[in-house]
Order: C-alpha cells, then structure tokens, then sequence
C-alpha cells in the first residue's frame, strides 16, 4: 500500500468519531505517528471504561515507526499513550506540559522509566526519517498544545491540532500565526483540520470572554463558591484564581486530579499562583464563606467525583449550605445532560445557587468555529483538504467549506478509520484499507471484551435472566433435583413467584411428555426445548425475552 | 390532611420531574384530578418502556374522585390515562382532538367501550361537585391545548396546562386572554404554572416564526425532501403541507402514528389538506424526485422508526440517495444526542444532506419563556404559587421569578411529588406527604418491576455474569458433577478460556479443603463461599466484579 514514491496518510482513530484521535504517516521505510488518544464509552458500551485505537496496523510495520508525536494533553489525544508504550518501545515527542500530563499516566502503568520522552520547544525543527516536524503554538482549553507542520518530500503537510483563534488568551501566547505562514509559504500539501466545531457559526468567544461573568458571579455571591472545571483546563483556573484574588477569597483546590494538574502547571510555570492564598481542606471551617472558593473537578456528574459527593450530601467534609454558589464551568458534553441535569437539581435541593452553561456565559469552547476552519485554510492554502477530529457529519460539513474555498471537490477527502490517502507527486487517491477498529477497556482487561459480549449485556440489561436448574438421572433421564427456576433482574420474585412456579411446572410437563413418549432426552435437546418453551411463555405473559439459562447436570 | 375546610392540591407527578404529570384537587368529598401522563425511561431504567405515576393515593379515595381533566394530548399528560381508566371508572374531560388521541389508547387497551369520555369545549363551565372548572385556550405544539380556570369556594385556581404566549399561531387560535381575565378577575386564589423553559430568557418564537426557514428549504432543494416531526404536532405538518403545496411538492404520510394523527386531525377540522395532494408509498417511484415531500416520524432516532431504518439502509421502500434532504423539525430531547447524531451521521453517509435544529431554525418550542412566564403571573395576579411541569432546578427557579415580581416568598411553594398543599381561609401550608412514587411499564407487566429489579439489570449491564453449577452428594459431600464455570456478558471465552478454568480449579481446591478439615459444607455455606472466592478472584485478574451464581443441587 505504501512504497517509496508515495506518501500515505493512514486514519487510526478519530475519523469518524469524536476521540480516539490517532494517525499515522507513511514514507519509504518510515512511520510517524500522532497523537494516541481515549473515547469515552458510549450508552451502549455497558461496564466499559475507555475505548482506545486498534494498533493493529502499527503491530505490522513495527519496525518503521520511528517515533509518536502528541500535539496536547487531553485525553483523547493521550488516553492511548500508555497502552501504545507497552507495545512500542518508540520515542514520544510532546511540548512540556503535554509530556508532564504523559509522564503521570506512565508511572500509574509502571512504564515511565522505559519510555523515550522527548520535550519539543515552540522553536523546534525535529528530523524523523524523512520527515522534518515544527510545531507551531495553537491556542486550546489546555495549555502548551500545538500543531504540526510536517515537512515531506512532497510538500509540507500541516495537522492543526486542537486549535482556536484566541486574540487575548489568558496567557498572552497567541497561535504562532507567523510560524505558520513561514514554515509553509503559503504552499500547504494537506491540511488536516479540526472539525469539532464546525457546526457552530462565526468565531469561538475568546477564553477571556467569560471574564466579566466570572467577575460579576464574584461580586454576587457573598457565601462560599465552588467552581467545577476540567481539570487541565489551566487557563481557566487561572481566571478564577485571579479574579478570588482581587475579591480577597482564599482557593481551595479539592480532588487529585486537580491538585496534581495544578502542581505541575505551576511548577512548569503555566499557571501563576503568586497572588493566590491558598488553603487546605482543614482550613475550610476556619475561613469565613465569603472568603472561600473551591476549585474542583465533576463537572459531568462523574458519580466519583467530589462534586456529585457533595451534592447527594454523601461529602466528608463538604456540605452544601444556603448561600453556596455551584458554578459548572464547562461545557455539557453530549450523552451527559441526564446526569448533569440531575446533579444541579440535587445542588438546588440543597439549597445552593446553581449557575451552568445554559443560563450563563460562563464557558468558552476551546475548538474553532466555522470562520476559524476558512481561516486556517486561507493561511495555509492545501492543494489537499482531510477534515480530521470529527464524526461524519461534522468531515462532511467541514469538506465542504474547504470546497466552497475553492478547493476541487476531488481534493477534498472524507477519511474514516482505516482509510488511507496516498499522495504522490501531483497527485493523492484514497488507497485500500487498513486494520483498524476500536478496542475496549473494562477493569484491568484491554481488548478481551469485543461486540458478543457486550451484545449480552445488553440483553440482561433489558430483560434480565432466568436460570434453570436441573439434575437428571444418566441412565434414564429422570429428574434427580430440581427443575429450580430463579431470576435475576427480570422480574421481583416475591411479588409475582406464581411466575417462575409457572415456567417450573412447564419444564416437568416436558418431562412428562418425554416419559409418555418413552423417550430420554438429551442434554442439549432438553436445554433447547426448556429455552423455547420459557421463551415463548414468558413473552406471553409478560411481553419480555429475557436471557433463559438451563443449567442441567446429569449424575 | 383534608377536611370541608381546606382546599387541598396534591402534587402525584410532574412535580420533580419532565413527564409524569398528575395532580389532584381535594376538597371536602370531593375530588378532581388533573392530567394522567407517562414519563419516558432515563438511561439507568434499563429495559423499561415507560413510567407513570403511582396512584396510591387515589385508589384510598376511590370513592371521591369525581373526574380526570386532561389538558391535551401529549404523552406526559394523557400517557397514563389507560391504566387510570383501568382502575378508576370515573370521567373523563378533554377537549375534542385530546379526546381522539385518548380514545385510540383506551381502544389498544379494549377500555374504549367502558369508559365515559365528555368532550369539552372553550366556552364550557363544567361543575364536578364542589368545583367549576373553566377550560381556556393555550398555544402549544399540539392543536386543542387549554389550561384551566377551576373555581372553588377559596377563589379560582388556574392552571396553565402546557402553554405559550403565540400571537400568530399557525390556526389563528391564541391563547384566550379575555377568558383569563374575565374569569379570574385579577384575583386568583393560586396559579399552578408550566415551568418546563424557565431556563430560557425572553420570548419563545412563534410556530410561524419557522416558516420562512422551511420555506428556503424547500427553495434550495431539487430532490427528494423528508421531514421528521412529532406526530402530534399537527401545526408544523400544517406548515410543511402549505408550503409544499406552493412549490408543487405531493405529500407522502409515512408511519403509522403521523397517518393516524393526520387522519384524525383532518377529520376533526384541525388539519388542512385540501390543498395537499397526498400521494402512497405505491406511488414514489412514479413521482419525481423534486415533487416529493415526505412527512414521518422518528426525529429522536428511536430504533424501530421508518426514519431510523432509512439512515441504517434497512426500509424496504426507501433507500437515500444523494440529492435528498432530510429535516429534523423538532428538538434534540435531552438524553436522546448521541442517538439522534448517530442517525444524522448515518443519513450523510448515504448521501442525504441533513437539516437539524442545531445548525438551522426549524424548531420552535411549544413551552413559555421567562417573560411569558411573568406576563402569565402579571395577567392572573395570583395569591399564592406553586411550580409545575419541571425538574427541581425547573421548579425553584420559577418559583424566584414569582417572588421577584412580588408575590411574598411564604406564598410561594415547591411541591415535589407526593407533597400536599392545604389552602385554607387566608392562609396555605404545605401538609404531610401522600404515598407517591413511579410504576414502571416493562412489557405487558406494570409495576412488577422495582429498584432491586433494576439494580441487578444495571450490575448485569455493566459487569456481566458467572455461573457455577454443582452436583453434590446429599450424604457425604463429594461432588457429582462439575464444577461448571459459563459466563454471559464477562469476558469473551474463546478469546480467554483459561479464566473460567482458573475459576473451576480455585472450586476444586475449595473442596479440597473441606475434605481434608473433614467438614461436609452445606450448600448455603458453599455458595457464599464461592461467591467471595471467585469474586476476589476476579477482581484481582480483571479488575471486574460479575454477578456470580452458584447453582448447587444435592442428590
């Protein structure tokens, strides 16, 4: 699929999805990959934890894959990075607060001292292989994330990240519009661009926007505030740290993930707590409530979380009180309204003020709008366009505003997972498909759970179970014990066992039937006769197929 | 808790919660209770198909109940209405097309002949016992909508049934101000108000407000054009049908609730067809692709809907083609995103262009806004007010929209389901809480199935099952048969034999132990101790905790 005249762009994860983001590129003998992020289980993914990129493609070529490149810390962007060390012992390049996020999850695998990381600067240009890569600063809801400019043979190919145009972001460092414009001379290859905002028109608020609502909520609240953001949405944090600090409240950083993101961060120095008085869950009691603001994390309702602790009044230390503002700072991410929408009600119930995205202007997507993606491509002029980050909806939408640019339609590629786009000189055709797919992780299993199983949760989710239980004679086929019928998540068996004492009494005249006939049944006949039977009983008096299970044992 | 003396309100549904509405008014031997509606599952309801309220608290009081009063015919207003006329042979009030949606349930549950429906009409003053009851017109997004002015000794009570403020209505019909005011007077005893939008500032558009949207959609479209819209919302498909009239578009009804609906309402004199011209199934491949607009259901991507089976390219009849334009004309219901993106990912990718509410204007909510919401509580003045139709963030922030246009805070009263309100001369309390709660629908069953019923679902879901089976002999202990280790649901077994293997010999070493101490376990022992052995077990290899069954038969 790939040989020495051609270029091959190879989508792993995340075309076609949101998350899971994961691409390779391929030239000659050499592999470099980017970014190796997670997916959040959907609703039909039972008991799942996290999705990660099949590797099967990068298993085959292990020995071309010279390195893996990260453009941020997020999760969907390095969710993936410890499994894809375990399996590849290549260098990881990332910027220097993307490699300290990289670097936590590493040491919790036990796999930090055998990784090669190696911290890229703003003013880099890293040789791997064939490939020249500069990063350029991109302004996103993380700090330090950037996008790539990768040289090739061909031309260069520029992969946007996760990116807004930010014109006041919190930390004054703007998307290196300059880098961009050099390193490319207008004369892009491919552009491979963010489209998780292409739905939305004009152009994303600044971060910076959401400062005034930030400050009147200050000015209004006079108990204690709670704010729930993201956990390394650093610049966020630092606004509301600031602003506590001009209204003389003391911080309270509450959960480890945000404790730990905050130590590095202003250890790396991407978050300035010189201002700050900071206090300990101990000091709480002794601070006056308008004295207080707590940051914390839980802002989807995670039922771990400090916050949904709190709110269900379930909080060691924590009680909510009359007076108490709840600020969710971030957005409500889609499948999560349910559980967040069930959280503010309960904060309500405690009496606390609730403000969220919905009914304030307190959040600020870190994605670029509809005008953003024209600009990007205006800058960098693609004779090729691959919209990336994205489900199918948002590659098509995307597309088409690079069409509507002026880029030909047969330009202009809709990738999914697997598919491959080779470019050679003058010209680029999708290719054949690559392995590809979607790996689960439950517990301390990684890819030992796949569809079937998850297609029988599903079924006892629904309909419950029912377990038959039999013992029968070898010889003669007579019942030794049982038939004992029980369920489970089917129906309640105190307040309906004439139920399950029914489906008992259908088994026994299946036996009883076999006797007439003289016939010994056979195990596995016997379990077949006792499911369709059950089956076709259950949906009879109850409209429901749930999983029928006949244990039979023959002594 | 109620007396001659008091007027009681009795909060049974709706009060906490989207859905589920009912309410009772007590007084003296009399009773009248106010709508009867279904509530759809939430995520964590596993297998249920619907909720409705538990009438305890009526069925102590048979006897008193003088009528149900229905206020229109959405499903979480009239969604239980048959298994209220199962059990309750009262009758039933509603206005004529909420009637007709009633009478096709109560005909699926062979209760259409038993049951006493009486049509009311705007001008009506119908007096059950104690009350006189005043119907008054609304605008909502279903046709025949009223709230209702109920007179009682303490003065008139309205209740705003689900309501808008709609100055051009799509049938001309706004809502009746005269009748408000002429009746109440400006001094009403209680308002009970539709909290459902509160979050949402300013005024909700008007229905026609989406017609110049529609219209450019049908100007921009050469194919095929296919709406999905809530079969009741008869004003819309009024919209659609109009204008496709006026592009020479033939309409095709597709599915069984919108040709039902339409049926009715055309006949009933609320739909308009005589300028349509309505073209079969039959027809389609006979017409061309540009004078086509196709009306069905299936917006919130529920599985078994037409309009799920054409994105999935599984109808018979109608396959997507490029060209085709497909119109979400509703709202995205929370908890229902992932679904409805995953259908409109799946349209584009057969080539259809999809239109929703998030990236066009083709949806106007059927609930008041903030500001109708005050100009409600201008126009009635009431003494006292009490929050309906919301979640509790719904419902308190209604409430200080009351208290912040004047009404005292002490007059102004959540009720949460179950909760009562005794209104006496001057003065009103909250009283002690009537028996509440929710009946699930699974199947044919109705409330056979409870929290432990669904907490075994939800433990199944996510982690699955083990089960054992044993013989072992009544006299000595010894085993007959097994150990058998199955799992549905756990891990996949191909992939991973040796776990369940691991797990039978951790039983047979059990049984070792026994031997050797001489003890001869009793099968409840035993089966605890399995339990606890293969749960460690598990947990400790995987990281995962299955429900785990040990069936243990003697012999």
């Amino acid at each position: 699929m790939s040989s020495d005249k051609h270029l091959t762009v190879v989508a792993l994860g995340g075309f076609g999805e949101i998350g899971l983001n994961m691409m390779a590129l391929e030239l000659g003998d050499s592999i470099i990959v980017v970014d190796a992020g997670l997916m959040f289980p959907e609703e039909d993914m039972f008991g799942i934890d996290a999705v990660i990129p099949d590797f099967t493609y990068l298993r085959e070529r292990y020995q071309l894959i010279r390195a893996l490149i990260v453009t941020h810390g997020h999760e969907d962007h390095i969710g993936a990075v410890p499994f894809f060390a375990q399996e590849f012992r290549v260098p990881i390049y990332g910027t220097t607060f993307t490699l300290a996020l990289i670097r936590e999850k590493l040491r919790e695998h036990n796999l930090l001292n055998r990784t090669d990381l190696r911290t890229i600067k703003a003013e880099d240009v890293i040789e791997i292989g064939p490939f020249k890569v500069e990063p350029f600063r991109v302004c996103h809801s993380i700090p330090d994330g950037v996008g790539l400019i990768i040289h090739t043979p061909y031309g260069p190919i520029v992969h946007s990240g996760d990116f807004k145009l930010d014109h006041t972001p919190v930390d004054g460092k703007r998307l290196d519009v300059e880098k961009l414009s050099r390193a490319t001379e207008g004369r892009t290859l491919l552009l491979l661009s963010d489209s998780t905002n292409v739905e939305r028109e004009g152009y994303a608020p600044s971060e910076n926007h959401i400062a005034r609502t930030l400050a009147q909520i200050f000015s209004e609240s006079s108990g204690r505030l709670i704010f729930a953001v993201f956990a390394s949405n650093i610049h966020r944090i630092q606004q509301i740290v600031d602003i506590a600090s001009l209204h003389g409240r003391k911080v309270l950083f509450h959960g480890k993930s945000i404790q730990s993101n905050v130590r590095m961060a202003s250890e790396l120095g991407y978050l300035n707590l010189t201002e700050a008085e900071l206090i300990s869950l101990k000091d709480l009691a002794t601070v006056p409530d308008h004295q207080v603001v707590m940051i914390t994390t839980g802002s989807q309702g995670e039922p771990m979380s400090a916050l949904t602790r709190i709110a269900f009044g379930d909080h060691k230390w924590i009680k909510i009180k009359p007076g108490d503002t709840v600020v969710l700072s971030s957005k409500f991410i889609p499948g999560n309204e349910r559980t967040i929408h069930n959280l503010i009600n309960h904060l309500y119930r405690r009496g606390a003020e609730v403000i969220y995205e919905k009914i304030r202007d307190i959040h600020a997507s870190g994605h670029a709008y509809r005008e953003e993606l024209k600009w990007l491509i205006s800058m960098v002029k693609p004779r090729y366009f691959v919209p990336i980050h994205g489900e199918y909806r948002h590659l098509v939408m995307h597309r088409r505003i690079a069409i509507s640019m002026g880029i030909p339609e047969d330009r202009c590629f809709i990738m999914e997972d697997g598919d491959t786009l080779i470019i050679g000189n003058g010209c680029a055709r999708l290719g054949s498909k690559v392995p590809f797919g979607r790996i689960f992780l439950d517990g301390k299993g990684v890819g030992d759970i796949a569809g079937p199983v998850l297609r029988d949760r599903k079924h006892l989710a629904e309909d419950g179970l029912v377990i038959v239980s039999l013992v029968i004679d070898q010889e003669y086929g007579g019942i030794l014990s049982g038939p004992d019928v029980f369920s489970r998540g089917f129906i309640s068996e105190e307040m309906n066992p004439e139920i399950l004492q029914a489906a008992q009494c259908l088994i026994l005249e299946l036996f009883d039937q076999y006797m007439e006939e003289g016939v010994k049944p056979e195990v596995g006949e016997l379990q077949r006769e006792i499911r369709k039977q059950l089956k076709k009983f259950f949906h009879k008096i109850l409209g429901r197929r749930p999983v029928i299970y006949p244990v039979i044992a023959e002594v």
